[in-house]
């Protein structure tokens, strides 16, 4: 029987699973690039619901602290040398995430409270960011340049979205666009600030790991942005609060932008981790 | 008890199924609307195998008999009135479609063999007009705008394409853009000759209904068009035949096309039907 | 170059595609045999509902006209041979369908009026016998025989069950089982009559093919069969009637039941088809 | 403006996302409860092939050391009360997963190496768990009490099984009841021992978290476990490693088994975290 030498153990993979390649691990080494658009409804819950859903050692931001953006993304997106584009189904995914901001010693920040994607490698990125990713299945209206069949970048055009978890519908929206925009909105618009942890394998005995970091994109790379108005109803299940945890009161605007984007890490901003349990 | 009277049990719907409103009907009333675009390998296979998927009274092309086209379609369709772009699941779909070229009474047509999409509606719709259509998984690269996760419509760009069914993998391509082209290739370019037929009900006893019919888009808006090289690797499973019915001799050219086009109806040109069974 | 000599280029396929091994069809031919389970529940609509959903050339059925059966089939199926159910990817699939019963020149029969499926050869099935299918997403509980993750046969036991399309729920049920039964409940009892039909091509000639046909179930082989109380939901999208079109009224009873059973064809029982159109 | 008291502000949930009422966590508390059938292929490769997927700090086990379980799992699961199983959806997945044993300070062990599952749910789980969890598309055959789409558990009867993720198939297999068995086999029949690592949120950084545990299910209710023969085919692509690092040399055995059983937490076995990063 022929052993590999003691060095040829090593395992590689920025996450599970580890192999010697590192081919196998369900997401690659950072940096990882992005190409997409953002279809952003903004609207204003009570700031007593934003505060209901941040832990107790954040404060709601200082201004329009109930603001709320639920955004659909529809992502390209690859890692060093882009392997992913040419097996796409490897390399393309949507998701829709609800951003509130909140406030940690002086310092605004966005934060992501819920968030649904359609592929495994999207929820392992977000595992590690902090984004409290799960499956959802969702969709938003595509630009083309031609035909009948697609809404134009030009005032009335309109763009819908859904987005449904477990069969269960939780969230419509149509925007209709008006005219160009400087800005995406304004709730997506800090750093994140995000918790990630895990409990110990030990039930009950707290947390082996519990962070706080803060982390954004780099080399943003905008394109159009238009602004409109905006629909939005959102549901609940069993399962997924939407509509019962952070009702809309009253839809500010609608948005849609083309860009890119490069994610490269963040910052560790307070530990409370216990390694032991 | 109160009845309808009998002059509302009309039933409406283009497919089933028929209710009084017409909603619940899978494909509404035609036209139907389409913007996208294509990704396409065209290569050439031995003449005797597409003479071998030919029904026996379709001849074989005068021109580059041999020649076959696989497109990646990447769609987003509705109809008039364009309701479906707002709950855009029921409006976006791919497919991946295998088109040679025939002769019937003199005259050149496309026929598509094979067919694979991702939507109920587009099966639906297919059947109607005499395409083989199955349900399959695809995939091909997008080209957006902005950021590093995507190809650019330029000299070197790659896009890449899968198709799978009943999870075998039948179908990878690569696409190297090199220039800006007149055509989209030659092999999809006929009107398309299609056979539709309906067995019986009673076993062994004939077709219901078998007819040859031709259509083709109509107000066709082509946009950007490319031409280059490209890779094509074709596979089987126990359930559907692509490598071992049309193998790959030589790959000719790939091309990326963007497009809207209406689909309205076409002509019957044969029938043998038998509806008595 | 060889080409194939004429009488090879003859194509086999029950249905689409047909290629001369035959093995692309979506579906092979008959008989088709089913094992699996059915969780079913009946209720009571307002007669002229079900009146609305059938077409003029169908009657009410003299008793109970206005019940109806919403039923969860989770199916294993294969052809002759087998060969399915060694790549059960192709094997196994869930239907929820919706009866209800009908009378025509004196006899009654079941008839189905909507019905969703998870997998294309089924569509492509119930397409040839004349069941309206989409593709839907559902799920029912199973029964095993192990552990505390299950429903037993036994009083009390309860089962659920649910039906989304294009992300929008559309049913949910619950099952209580009570005690063992004779029965499945009445509605889904006879032989099914049901129409097909193929419009013209051309747009506004009519149909192609239009037959009412009655087909069944032969081979039933029943096995376990509980009745007892039942709860039912029923929504509604812009693509998909059920609440709107068969409200309930009252529920009677929720079924759950073993069994296998062969489907080899069905009988013409009247045609108004035109195919030279 | 009417805020939370600040004692409601307590977020609840097992793992995220947080709610006040925890009802949206992707996974609840422990205990978790199972119930389904285990179909398993054991194998023999080169003991060099395990030895190279193990972390250094292990050890091949000393006998057998090249044995590998590749087991399809068809599972309903569920937390306490058991709401889970009447919106089944939530409940149900699939999951193939390759085990291999291992020795650690004296103690045989078993450790998954590779894992696909169907639902996020079983992914957060697999997470905390030390399971290198992907999703994946897979099936496996069932048996049914009735009807001829089904094997029985007799001598002869075949079940197959698939695997594939992001439309490359990786395994297949086909298993030949030929008896009754005591045991389903002996790969996976030792606690697991697992790796849970969180990698700094800093590029470069190292692992925020880093543990060795040891965990493993309780209360199994064991039903019918048969044995027989097994055809395996193993497949890789880009982003999955199967066949490439752990080949088929001789398969030994497959088995069928029925089970249920509880998860309630493990052990930690030793922690190299650096919280601080």
């Amino acid at each position: 029987m022929i052993r590999y030498p003691e060095s040829m153990s090593e395992l590689n993979g920025f996450l599970a699973p580890k192999t010697p390649s590192g081919k196998s691990a369900i997401v690659p080494n950072m940096p990882w690039y992005y190409s997409g658009t953002l279809l952003t409804v903004e609207y204003l819950t009570d700031p007593a619901n934003v505060r209901a859903i941040l832990p107790p050692e954040l404060e709601l931001a200082d201004e329009e602290p109930g603001a709320v953006a639920i955004i659909w993304a529809d992502w390209q997106s690859c890692s060093e040398g882009g392997a992913e584009l040419l097996d796409p189904a490897r390399s393309q995914y949507l998701e829709t995430f609800v951003v509130v901001r909140c406030k940690y010693e002086g310092v605004t920040y966005s934060r992501c409270v819920a968030i649904w994607v359609t592929k495994d490698f999207a929820i392992a990125r977000g595992w590690f960011q902090g984004y409290p990713k799960k499956l959802g299945s969702m969709h938003v209206t595509r630009v083309f340049n031609h035909g009948k069949a697609t809404p134009k970048l030009e005032n009335g055009a309109k763009l819908g979205a859904s987005l449904a978890a477990y069969d269960h519908r939780l969230a419509s929206a149509i925007v209709t666009l008006r005219e160009p925009s400087e800005t995406n909105g304004f709730v997506n618009g800090h750093k994140m600030l995000h918790s990630r942890w895990v409990p110990s394998i030990t039930p009950g005995a707290g947390n082996s790991l519990d962070q706080l970091i803060t982390m954004g994109g780099v080399d943003a790379d905008l394109g159009a942005t238009w602004v409109g108005d905006a629909e939005l109803t959102l549901g609940d299940s069993q399962w997924d609060e939407l509509h019962s945890i952070l009702p809309v009161n009253k839809v500010l605007a609608g948005y849609y932008r083309e860009l890119g984007v490069t994610f490269n890490g963040g910052t560790l901003v307070a530990d409370k981790s216990n390694p032991t349990v």
